[in-house]
């Protein structure tokens, strides 16, 4: 034991802290090639080494068995071969896209004489903070090391073993590439206090990214001394307009809710013009019926969808993430936009419609990260939108909004460029 | 009086928070014309009403004398004709910028059919807190409309009758142009109170910018439950590399310091590389002691600057915002980044060197919202930078970096196009 051991969790988040941001500036330094080259013998280590994070998953299973954890979230925990090879995959997928760093953009001469531009840099340490699923810690890092910044990273107490073993590779690629092993570092311990002081020290961290349930987040929202990139709950709307096209309409609010029940760019509310009631919602109600969704409606749904049940006030609230939909008729889009604003959770909206105005309005007066003009709610994501893989979505406005990708998790400082200029 | 009458001042602050929301909404749809003839009948107004703007302001600065304020702070509060001017032009210009909302960037094609881009929209509620001068008031009101949010602000209390007098004409140029007068706000109470609750409704309040001294920004920071804009101090450096030009270094270290003493762009501390330094310390040090500048130096600047008096370490951490420099000879180029890191603010950073190596490292590697080549850290600046003028100068690393103009009050959110398109 040294003279220096940590006598505390908060020391040792401390001391982690530390390590970060002396990890940091050796990453924003280094070059692309290197930080590629890292990315890579990652993937080599956990191909190599998928016998060992099995085991070590194995324990982290067991234990939750044991522990009585519920099923949904043990699944979660599973790493499989699959998803073993899925990290690896991931890896290579994020190696291959271009670095943001250092680009330079809108170089411009002043009349002073000065060049003036901007340069995009790394943040330079950032805190993920996550639940169950294990293969965040292999995403996470990779995202954070691209893009030249250190991570500090704090998964589910439930899958440490698994963690840990990933962690393992991270670094041990890291170092295969001449860039230091604490450029990822894992929060090793079960203690609670370490989110708590990993989020309260704006010296060694940056910003944090809470990935997880509406509970953690707004828990680190609340308690958090540096800035964080969030989202809380997706509460989206598709509006079928009066001047909807019905085939666009129901396939789209169709798509929206059944694709995938359980995301957060899921529709969780439908809402419909009344002049075009009659022409999609039976339709709809009865795709969504052999889906199996139960439908939540107003008066006026219950007079066109078979079996809708009445929906309460706390319906238009809810992110149900399950096999229900609530569903309103509205008078128009004054009433639709003014329901979005009222329920919605400024993740992603959508208007079905023809009319060129009233796309325009949506698109413009719609306050949210994403917002659609005759397209699923289900396309809000990174690698529909083209950034490759995606650290999560915020909802928050400032600095990344909607998917965020490696651009998000950097900056831009202003350069000038001078000849001896001064200022008179 | 109504029955809805505020019992306290928090929810006084409460209401005008919901006002401001419901401006803003009103403002995001607003046509550009609509807030440019604003900000035009705003300035008419002011020119029109100087006078009485005048008689308030004579009010304010008669107390502030009774009360024996500090006279350089009187001195700041006062509006003379040409202040009052100054407000007015500063309003055209504003209204003369390109306007950013609704500017969309990016929107591309992807593989599944959507087009996906992003669209500039306003922030929505911005929240200033300032000190004693009133231009600010126009100045933050007209950035504000310009770029589509409501304005919250709140002066400082010796201000208040000055304050209010230009908040009179800038609501009713909002009138004027048919905009709701609730998109500027001035919270007309000297309760300190009312700072603790602007700051602390996420609901009504979408960032907050203190414009003050670092007392006023630690305790906003520290207590916001929203997000900030903000810098706290300006310890800004020039490093003159051994490779440096010596005329160049001269005339920038000189003007660095000297052009302006009290502005947070300012010089604070000269670092010199030794192989360079008895080439230009001796003259930089005769330039200083004419324009009346003590140096505070290490042991090997003493050797090269008469009448250089030693300095603490104390005087590495300082801004000084006055005559004094503090000055350092370094080994070379990694000691003087070592020292911008320790002891630098993350504000201005400036290189002097011919070395193309030297200047790459020190644009990448040196961690501030500007970093500098052969130019003067005073040209740090919105106006210099091209962006028109600014609300302040942010030296946090999210959102918004260095020189916040118009796009700093504004966000992005993503926009998909599609014509029917699900998700498969």
């Amino acid at each position: 034991m040294s003279a220096h051991e940590p006598t505390s969790i908060t020391e040792t988040i401390r001391q982690i802290g530390r390590q970060a941001r002396a990890a940091g500036r050796e990453l924003t330094r280094s070059a692309t090639g290197a930080r590629n080259a890292a990315l890579e013998a990652m993937a080599v280590r956990i191909e190599a080494n998928a016998g060992a994070i099995a085991a070590a998953n194995a324990e982290d299973l067991e234990a939750a068995r044991e522990a009585g954890l519920d099923p949904a979230l043990i699944d979660r925990m599973e790493l499989n071969e699959a998803r073993i090879q899925g990290m690896a995959d991931g890896l290579r997928e994020i190696a291959a896209l271009p670095d943001p760093v250092g680009a330079v953009r809108d170089l411009a001469s002043r009349p002073s004489g000065i060049q003036v531009g901007r340069m995009r840099t790394p943040i330079g340490v950032i805190g993920i903070i996550y639940e169950s699923r294990p293969n965040v810690t292999a995403d996470a890092a990779g995202l954070c090391l691209k893009s030249g910044n250190a991570a500090i990273l704090r998964g589910g107490s439930e899958a440490i073993r698994s963690n840990r073993a990933i962690a393992e590779q991270i670094r041990g690629g890291l170092e295969d590439a001449g860039l230091p092993a604490d450029g990822v570092q894992v929060i090793a311990t079960t203690d609670r206090d370490a989110v708590g002081a990993l989020i309260q020290m704006p010296e060694s961290v940056d910003v944090v990214v809470p990935r997880g349930g509406k509970g953690l987040v707004e828990r680190i929202a609340r308690e958090a001394r540096v800035p964080v990139i969030k989202h809380l709950e997706g509460v989206c709307h598709v509006y079928v307009d009066s001047d909807a096209d019905p085939g666009k309409a129901v396939a789209i609010a169709v798509n929206a809710k059944t694709q995938r029940l359980g995301t957060c760019n899921t529709m969780e509310t439908l809402l419909v013009a009344e002049p075009a009631a009659e022409r999609v919602l039976p339709e709809i109600g009865r795709q969504l019926a052999e889906a199996g969704i139960e439908v939540r409606g107003c008066a006026r749904t219950q007079g066109l969808v078979a079996d809708a049940v009445p929906a309460s006030e706390d319906d238009w609230a809810t992110e149900y993430l399950g096999p229900i939909l609530a569903v309103r008729v509205v008078d128009g889009f004054d009433a639709a936009a003014e329901h979005i604003e009222r329920y919605g959770s400024g993740h992603t909206e959508a208007i079905v419609t023809e009319s060129y105005s009233r796309a325009q309005r949506f698109l413009r007066e719609v306050d949210a990260s994403s917002v659609m003009v005759n397209a699923s709610t289900r396309f809000a994501d990174g690698q529909e939108y083209g950034l490759g893989a995606e650290i999560g979505i915020s909802t928050d406005k400032l600095h990344a909004r909607g998917p965020v990708g490696l651009e998000g998790l950097t900056t831009e400082k202003y350069i000038v460029l001078g000849d001896g200029h001064i200022r008179s």
